[in-house]
């Protein structure tokens, strides 16, 4: 048995949903002004309900965007504590008569992770050395003790808010298992390396761009998550083009469909129903 | 020809069917009530009455799961003797008019299976020893009688009832057949090597997730189906990060789409209807 | 130019399409019963005017099944002497209202097939020694004769009857063209040694299931389908697995969705459309 | 820089669009036999029209099939001289009222192709002897007047009519660009010398099958489109086995779907629609 | 680290979205004809406005195409400034009646772009002679004027005009991760030599067609889309066909689907809904 485990320390905090609908317009055209309002009136306060999940009233926790091509018309993204309060929202949701004008083309559940790899080869190493045999309680209660710091120290980015940006970017991803390329049989040691060296390029980025890394193995069809929220989309471009070149994600990774959405405010939800796309204040 | 079989000494017992259904939100809200009221006292004796299959009173062979996500709304796992009876019981749901609101949109035939890699090396072994030749009347009744024995003493394992746990995780996997990766050209006793070390990370997670493998191959399009039952499913994440490290998975294993789904009494199918999740007690 | 052909010598005999429907049980439900009546009073004479060709009162060619899952609820099976007879049974079932009811999900087209290999071995070796270049008109002439003979003698397997089994499975398959495994680059000798000892674990399967093979080369997405009637559909698994592991599956092999089916007689169709299976008499 | 271009003389003839539909049978059905004659008298004509593209009088620029299985029901296949004239055919259908009852199920574009393995070598060559370099004017235009003969030459083959037979086969294919085996990087000798050897198959099969490349690079999802056009549709199977075992399409060939379709003359179209094939004299 | 970025540099212009859309002549065709010709009144001053983007009144920024085959009736291309733009002409077409005849059946969002291999190096190389370590703010400084110049003297490049060639064609392509073929692990001279090999060959057909190639990383599922605007669409398959030979496609190139198109002007779009293409003068 190697010396200590392959899988890296690992802490999570909100669960996460996105959901990407297909709106049908002809049917809205076709719905009376007088439905119309009465229907947004049932939806909009519902949707200013869950931007916000009661935890802290400042913090966004639910927010809409406006997608562009054919994948969708608009998307939703949910932080919440659990699953069951993510499937609460989709079958609040499912409630209204706005549902009725959308039709589910995409979702992704997964868990905001942050994946500790110099904490791990620290810890693991220290626990070697103090002749701790993994899996036993004490080495199980020393760990606990490190994930327990990190949490505590990492919590403003395993609950986020929803970043006030005006464009996000959301794509699942993979680490390949192919017979040359494979993720999980490197040592540790070249992971952490490789994840280093691909979170300096995200440092310089990081005055463009906010990322959210979420977990899905087990949840969902992809093994990670990626959100990226900027004022200027050409930034998602940019930085992913430049990792690409990076030999984590040249070399390890493989990636799903990209969606791209302007933010909405929700109490602007009639005046993206009338064609307009409204700005929000990111102060 | 090998000294003995390629295939390892499998017992089966349930049959297994899984169904995933998009439910039809905006037929049902346009039902009226007294017709939505005379549905559901039609579907859920149905529902209760698969819940058991009538072979031990306290046992739940069918259950219903609210599902995260766009792949479906409603999952329901049934456990059966025979693939006839899980045929009947989709006739059956066909048959009642709640099946009007339900699209299936994926299911999985599959027999719940273990796969007995050291009664295999010891019983083929000895057998041989015994200078008996493979699939000869004698070998066949003396693997008949490994089978047997084992079939008893795994009976709670091969027939089981649905766990209580609130959370499910469902999916489909493949052992690779590629050019270096292939499971099945691997010699058997390095097969039950990797199996062995596998299984010592299920251990580790006993107290927190049931594990239910069910075999598929000939039944459906993917060789095995995986089911965890666990009340928290950051577990399911967990313990299945952990184990892509592990050599069998890293090397061998290929998956197919993850179902999660909260568990759902069937009695409180109506609550589920109005966007409300029941809490099962678990007791 | 190689000594001599690299294509197997094989016989062929009915054509055979599989069709298999989802079925519109809402619109059914909601068709009056008199009108259900008189839908039936045209269907079924057609499937049991279909069930036979005409070449022989007792043999069965065409055959209906409950199919499990969501991939569809009826397959048919048709074995017919030409493509145009197949097309002609579509173009039938399509005039019918009961095809009202009927979604196509999938087919396949194919003809069953024997491939020749130890035939093939010993003809090709015979004419090579005796002189003659392949292809040439004495040679054209020997292999038409071999032929001739092999195709009488065969004819049982080539013109089959539809087997009275209670299920049925059926799965399209290629052979792999890959970089290494690449089974049309593969002397003939050793295709027919690896062939040879596949089929030495269909014999022992030969009480309890029985094989046709067609090939689909030119007619159909894969390169052949393979249907398995058994009364006892975990034998299906059990034959399969077993085979997985055989060199010629092992490597060579690659499957499309597997298609599992519960037979119904056809002029019992109302009880099926009732809800509930009928048992065949097998006698 | 090579010697010479990698890329073969290639010459070009017409347009082909392939068109398959599936046949909404219940909407006719439903709809009044009047009202269905009025829609023929239109859609007949107008098929009839197509059929001939003014340009020969005794030849036929469109058919129709009849497709087996559940990727359609109708298949057109249409020789032009230019996209926009396959786009006016398109336009031209969808305003008939016949058109209501059709679903596009596939399409493919490509033109009619012939790959002049040989005559490149040998003009290459020749250039290259005379110490031309390539792409200057004087190479171009003497390469310009290999073409032009080849064009006048292959007259026949590069503006087909339809071939009477009765059944026809089609199917879009791809060179392979793998690590090992890509077609692309071979030098054009070798090319040259494959291609070869398997045009000798499809001689010898030249009585029973007609045979027409299309390239569709640039123009579709395939590098080019491949129909068969026989009156015994075993041939179909037995041809591409054959060639299955050459070794450019052991090595190098990828296949998308195959559509058989049975050849129906456009004006029994009313009788297909009554469920009957029509046999069309092939005189 | 390595000396320079692997990363070229590289500029951008117009984003750029591509809609393709089916068309429902079933219910056209079932609209009386005065609210047809009231519905067109309001979707052709539309198409007209977005055609121009107010930036250039001479500027044709939106395009309409009819497309070829099954994936689609009608192509839109457009150009503009903001990802925002794009969403916003998306929604104002959502708002006409005559969206409720189109289904969305495709979209592409990229980014005009232009690849710098030449000045990359050349500016890479100066500064390390200069001793500026990369990222320092002195070596983005003057990088930054390096792209500052490039914007500005390819500024007809990056932001076009849609070509007022007769054809289109449009396809998304990657370049390969695979284990021995990955474009992302080539030294930046190697890439650079390889995409000047390529340039070569689109520079001889730049009198036939004129290409725009657009990023889309981080925006879309592909890594770049590739539009060829030509007044003869066999071009289309000459030019690809030739670059499928060259190196960096026949090694490293990976393809989408790809769109053909008739370009329409959009003040004839009633022509073509009657069935009829209308030929623009390209002058």
């Amino acid at each position: 048995m190697a010396e200590f485990p392959s899988v890296p320390l690992t802490i999570e905090g909100f669960f996460v949903l996105h959901q990407v609908f297909a709106f049908d317009w002809r049917a809205w055209r076709s719905t009376p002004l007088a439905e119309r309002t009465r229907i947004l009136s049932e939806a909009i306060p519902l949707l200013e309900e869950i931007e916000n999940d009661g935890s802290n009233p400042a913090a966004i926790r639910s927010a809409v965007y406006s997608v562009l091509g054919h994948k969708g018309d608009l998307m939703m993204i949910h932080f919440r504590d659990s699953v069951q309060s993510l499937n609460e929202i989709e079958l609040k949701l499912a409630q209204t008569e706005f549902y009725d004008f959308l039709q589910a083309k995409f979702s992704y559940l997964s868990v905001v992770e942050l994946g500790l790899y110099e904490s791990s080869i620290k810890s693991y190493t220290a626990l070697a050395e103090q002749g701790l045999e993994q899996h036993t309680p004490a080495w199980n209660e020393a760990i606990g003790q490190v994930l327990k710091r990190q949490r505590e120290a990492m919590s403003q980015r395993l609950y986020p808010s929803v970043p006030p940006a005006k464009y996000l970017c959301f794509y699942p991803m993979d680490r390949k298992r192919e017979e040359k390329a494979n993720w999980y049989v490197l040592p540790m040691a070249e992971r952490q390396r490789l994840m280093h060296d691909h979170g300096m390029i995200g440092r310089r980025y990081g005055d463009r761009v906010r990322q959210v890394i979420s977990g899905s193995i087990g949840l969902d069809d992809w093994e990670w998550g990626v959100d990226l929220f900027a004022d200027d989309p050409l930034v998602f471009k940019q930085l992913i083009y430049e990792m690409r070149f990076d030999e984590v994600s040249a070399l390890y990774a493989s990636f799903g469909s990209f969606y791209v959405g302007v933010r909405q405010p929700v109490e602007a939800l009639e005046t993206w129903l009338d064609g307009n796309l409204t700005e929000m204040s990111t102060a």
